[in-house]
């Protein structure tokens, strides 16, 4: 609990109106996208940079807990004050600084939402590809914070490819640069791509600046509907090798298409296995080109039906099916767990498998939707998290499913983070002693452990 | 100096082969491709891990330092004893260990040379795509240390985009591993890309995993050459701005022009004041009409002359000039500094005209290579080191270049690396803070600060 000294101290740095300690706001900052519930002591809301060091400051000397949040979208728990403290938000801090175009770079507040970057790079003829799910709302500070990833990866790749530079308030209160403009820097340990996905634990994101490309003319949509998931997953693994990189390259399961279909978003053949979704951008004579390549690959491993879009508007049909399969799978049970389990690409179809036996050992409802093309698959897990009989198996089963990706020479994570979703999993993937040097290096940017100290480390 | 009890139980570790202390061996590893000298105590050649993990308990113990050196390309000094020390090279480790066709990687020793895997990869129809000058010589593991870039970096990016995992032997004698196959991965710190770039403080690579990209199937080649660097700096900007993203873009000034013509390399209309070489690779049906349309750019902007290659030789006979610009610049003095400077992409021009101007200023002859294409410039300085007057008015010249570069948005290293060469000019780049932080993480890596102790730290 936060002593009313204290709270009166924060008042004054910030102005009252964005201090909130109200039951409603602490309720409101209680969660995010990933399931459990802390109440914070309070939650401030800066407007700048300087601003963000006062408050640095002093919670570094009384020793107080600050977890920043972008939107709050994260599904591993990063952003809630699992330990107590202050949630530190950033809606005041949205604004765009500039995008420029001769140097094909934006510079941003970390409250913008990834949309509004996206939006406003358009009209400069340029593209911002990191395209996460949340991309409508999450905010690119969290995106920078957790490393955010999405469907356009396979081409693009993710945030960390496109981070120049970044403002950094320390958890000390000091402010630091890292990198710049420059496409090419290589002065001083990499700090810019070590604060990437560090969630929120070694320092406050005020400023970034993002490496931006030309926005693509041209692009081909097509849907592929295969009766075994095996000839999916070859497909994939066709494309991937002919010398295409396709932009987009998503696989919907069996059990997904049955909910989709039943939800009334499209409708699939009984039998159909797999849906594979795939994008290629480009110039348009070459995105011609190989939407047809695309779709003799599709008929040849045994697609039983490939429809490509002839516009945008049948394009946008095709991705429906995507973007309905979370709200019609939400539908069915009160939570859904959203796993993040990424193996190398030729090892898709061996994962699929085991998610499909782990839903049959521990009697479970999984369905799978994967970024095919780099092999980051998302089990939607249903559940409901009151059934403590129900979760018990989940937890095995999560056991197991991370053995086997760690097994496979995979991750615990692609793009969703760690959090506090996959802290007790995170001996898996790494040595005690990396996870030592991992600590010390936060005791190097926060040796009070101030910042969102219930995170992962 | 080393005891002889220390240099047999070294000898112990990897047989007396392979610990070599002659004054001739000491003479040979005494200088990198920076200039300065200093004699190492010895020079040690491991074969495997676990000798390497041996040797760095010892080193840890009797506080003795360790400098790891790739094929001493490196021009920034990052690979010399300057603190005396053992010379750790990897000439013995220097084997493919895979290229995994399906998921587009390789898994390497630090001693394999960057050309070897270039054509081992082709050979599976995969472009390992940074290419660094030295890349017939250097290896992965330098390349890796100091995140080398090269003219395709353009298009492609540095080391850093290609680097999937690593396998580390910390300082103090323990074996970490960080990331993996898996294209993406966000689990803990990104200990992998902080390694990167490192110059060999924070642990010894023993195991590289890098991402491959499919061959492109073919590429366009031209030479524009302007009676205007203005013009040819203005092409730059046009190309990069028409969202033709080329694979590489390289400028030659006068200076190195007319050295060229002297040398009798090629030859130059005698009021040419910058040529690109310019560079674009992918599928047939579009490189052809990028060609097509860079041509017109040219023309468009004052070029006096295009050339397009017609096939493979005529494309080697174009890179011709750019390939010889330092062994022609080489033979005019005995040193060359070659300096490393970056910046955002449409400050290029006005960065060359700074150079021109301390050029003047400072008497100074230096010629300009650039990776116009990322703003990378190269200014060759031509010189003597034993004139120590000329030395003091570069090192003015170099203050003024640097001050600037970063007063552009720029940085000191685009993709040289610090090292000993510019460790005096890195608080112009990073505050103090953000200086404490890098010390901060070396003592967390290299504790009795054994690793290469003379580097940028």
């Amino acid at each position: 609990m936060l002593s009313e000294a204290i709270a009166n101290e924060l008042r004054a740095i910030v102005g009252s109106n964005w201090f909130l300690d109200s039951p409603e706001d602490l309720a409101t900052y209680s969660y995010d996208g990933f399931l459990p519930e802390y109440k914070p002591d309070g939650i401030i809301i800066p407007e700048n940079r300087e601003e963000i060091a006062a408050i640095m400051g002093l919670a570094n000397k009384e020793k107080i807990n600050i977890i920043p949040r972008g939107a709050g979208t994260n599904i591993c728990g990063s952003s809630v004050a699992r330990q107590g403290g202050i949630i530190m938000a950033f809606h005041r801090m949205n604004r765009i600084l500039e995008i420029d175009r001769e140097n094909m770079c934006a510079v941003v507040q970390p409250g913008v939402v990834n949309a509004d970057l996206q939006r406003e790079a358009a009209r400069f003829r340029l593209m911002y590809p990191p395209d996460p799910a949340s991309m409508f709302v999450s905010t690119i500070g969290g995106n920078v914070a957790l490393n955010a990833g999405g469907p356009r990866g396979v081409k693009y790749g993710v945030t960390r490819d496109y981070l120049l530079g970044l403002e950094v308030v320390l958890p000390t209160g000091e402010v630091i640069r890292t990198g710049g403009k420059s496409l090419k820097s290589v002065t001083g340990y990499d700090l810019t791509r070590l604060m990437c996905g560090s969630e929120g634990t070694l320092g406050i994101i005020t400023e970034i600046i993002l490496k931006l490309v030309p926005l693509p003319t041209s692009k081909a949509t097509l849907q592929a509907i295969f009766l075994d998931v095996d000839h999916a997953a070859k497909t994939v693994s066709a494309i991937m090798a002919s010398g295409i990189v396709p932009t987009t390259l998503e696989l919907i399961d069996k059990v997904i298409l049955d909910v989709i279909s039943d939800y009334g978003g499209a409708s699939f053949p009984k039998d159909a296995e797999a849906l594979l979704l795939i994008e290629v951008d480009g110039e348009e004579v070459l995105v011609k080109a190989q939407g047809e390549r695309i779709e003799e690959f599709c008929k040849e491993r045994g697609a039983i039906e490939v429809q490509r879009a002839r516009n945008a508007e049948e394009a946008e049909m095709l991705w429906q099916a995507r973007r309905t399969a979370f709200g019609a799978v939400a539908r069915l049970r009160p939570n859904i767990l959203v796993e993040d389990a990424t193996v190398p690409v030729k090892r898709l179809p061996d994962m699929i498998r085991v998610i499909m036996d782990l839903a049959e050992k521990y009697g479970l409802r999984i369905g799978v939707l994967a970024h095919a093309g780099d092999g980051n698959l998302h089990p939607l897990i249903m559940t409901d998290l009151r059934d403590e009989e129900e979760m018990a198996r989940i937890d095995k089963a999560l056991d197991e499913l991370f053995e086997a990706a760690i097994g496979m020479g995979g991750t615990l994570s692609g793009e969703h983070g760690v959090g506090i979703a996959k802290d007790r999993f995170i001996d898996m993937e790494y040595s005690e002693k990396a996870i030592e040097i991992m600590r010390g290096i936060k005791r190097v940017f926060d040796p009070n452990n101030i910042l969102n100290p219930g995170s992962f480390l």
